[in-house]
């Protein structure tokens, strides 16, 4: 048997939410499992870059073997019904740029458990399978749009479930995503975040992030210019992403822009605003950029509301 | 000219939303400022205990000169006109009960501004009204509800102004306030909390305080019960509240129950549940505290939606 499943690409934090908030945008990875006779270790795991951009040097850092997270993801599933992965052939085909904080961890997580999962027969339901990719993943905030699709607010509880709210995005807020051509490793942006904060910039993340899910309630745009802050996050990630605090700063005084923020742990950057505001943005960063010798992909992308889907099935 | 405003009490923090929500409760200050010939420095300050309640005690501890937050608060008004109070006497009608987190002092600022503003034939807007009053209280979770009544998420903007929006509470969640006969001065506690707090205790708060406004949003009684827990004050007010962790331990298990938080910085305790849930509840509270020799008052309120009013106008 031979399963595909397409997942989306997701940004995860969106300013005030760190570790909380997540959005599945629409770009696409494919991860197909064949069950088939292999040598060895009776894994076979292999990545293709679908696109022409930079990301050939990117795919040298995935782990191809037992130590990759689709591995993991597939493991974990497997050894929940008591059962070992094995005479598997894994291929990701990839679209979403790779340690750019757009999801591709947890895109390739979440397509190797839901292919899994149809390959043994749906042993798992949804909370089991959020659980299994929050547990690989360390947090479930890319991992839950990427299986439900969507603006997700979502928190891993105590007892390791997932709980998750979808929130309904305003279709006039455009969004836009602004890759620039260096990477920044997950694990680095993250070890440089303290590990105490001050009380009140936990008060102030938790205003905004208050501030955020009442703004997109009631598509209310002055308080989501207000909530697309951070004090967690973006202060300390700053220095890993050259041309942030320019670029944010360059846009400060554009009327139709909502707010810029880190997507994910960067280094891509995630501009909210206005549809007529869209144009000047797109110069604005990749001219803010040029000065600094980066270049940059940048597009305005609809939020994707569908999550991850089978696509191809043979038996 | 004699000018009577009526003020409602406030419980601020609800669990999550520490320095962030306030909601207004159908009990009353009366604060009425006359103009009127005095000797001395020219102002006299008065508090009526309107109730049978052990007040009395604490109305010793409410300065009555020039050192009290009502006289502060109509000071800062006076001075943002170039004018300085004097002959007024300014009276307290108390129904709050002081000290016991249910915004007492808000009540009277707030008052004492808005008769004063009233005397002074409205130089103050409410934007203006706002920020006096956050600046004398300190924190804007308080007033801002006195002012505008309702459930209140609020925030103060680095330019002293006060963002706020009203959420709209669904009338079916029943709000039980508990009121001990002991106090805790808001000094002291604020005395206890850390000035750094661990990165995932401001993420856990900043999650509750989003699900706890999506749940309000959209009535979501699960999402509720998850979002009523906070990390940032209630755990380190612990010790001051006795009975407070024995009372939600007791509450842990009735299905009817969806929270119990401090009000404010205690020592009222609040419980929001659903209607049948109710009696149970005002027993359990009660049967917990008299373990400990606390005598309370234990009462279900709807909530005011309306902020502070002027009552009587006197030329």
């Amino acid at each position: 048997m031979k399963i595909s499943v397409k997942v989306p690409a997701t940004t995860a934090n969106l300013g005030p939410g760190f570790d909380c908030l997540g959005m599945a945008l629409p770009i696409y990875n494919t991860i197909t499992i064949e069950e088939t006779v292999l040598p060895g270790t009776g894994i076979e795991i292999n990545v293709i870059a679908d696109t022409q951009e930079a990301d050939e040097l990117s795919l040298e850092h995935i782990p191809l073997d037992e130590n990759s997270i689709v591995y993991k993801a597939v493991e974990l599933l497997y050894n929940s019904i008591g059962q070992t992965p094995s005479e598997l052939k894994i291929t990701i085909h990839s679209q979403i740029p790779i340690t750019r904080g757009l999801g591709s961890s947890a895109s390739v997580i979440v397509g190797g458990l839901l292919a899994a999962n149809e390959l043994l027969g749906h042993p798992a339901d949804e909370a089991a399978l959020l659980s299994i990719a929050t547990e690989v993943e360390g947090h479930p905030d890319n991992v839950t749009p990427a299986i439900i699709g969507g603006l997700v607010l979502a928190s891993q509880e105590d007892d390791g479930s997932v709980l998750y709210r979808k929130l309904d995005w305003p279709d006039e807020w455009q969004i836009t995503v602004c890759i620039p051509d260096y990477e920044l490793a997950t694990d680095i942006a993250r070890s440089v975040l303290p590990k105490e904060v001050p009380m009140h910039d936990a008060i102030f993340n938790a205003q905004r992030l208050a501030m955020f899910v009442q703004a997109v309630n009631t598509k209310d745009t002055e308080l989501m210019k207000a909530a697309l802050h951070d004090k967690l996050h973006q202060p300390y990630r700053m220095k890993l992403v050259p041309g942030l605090e320019k670029i944010m700063e360059n846009l400060k005084h554009e009327e139709n822009v909502l707010g810029c923020v880190l997507s994910g742990a960067g280094p891509s950057i995630l501009i909210i605003s206005h549809k007529n505001g869209v144009d000047k943005i797109h110069s604005i960063v990749k001219e803010t950029w040029a000065d600094l010798n980066v270049k940059a992909e940048v597009k305005t992308l609809p939020i994707e509301k569908n999550g991850a889907q089978i696509i191809k099935q043979d038996n």
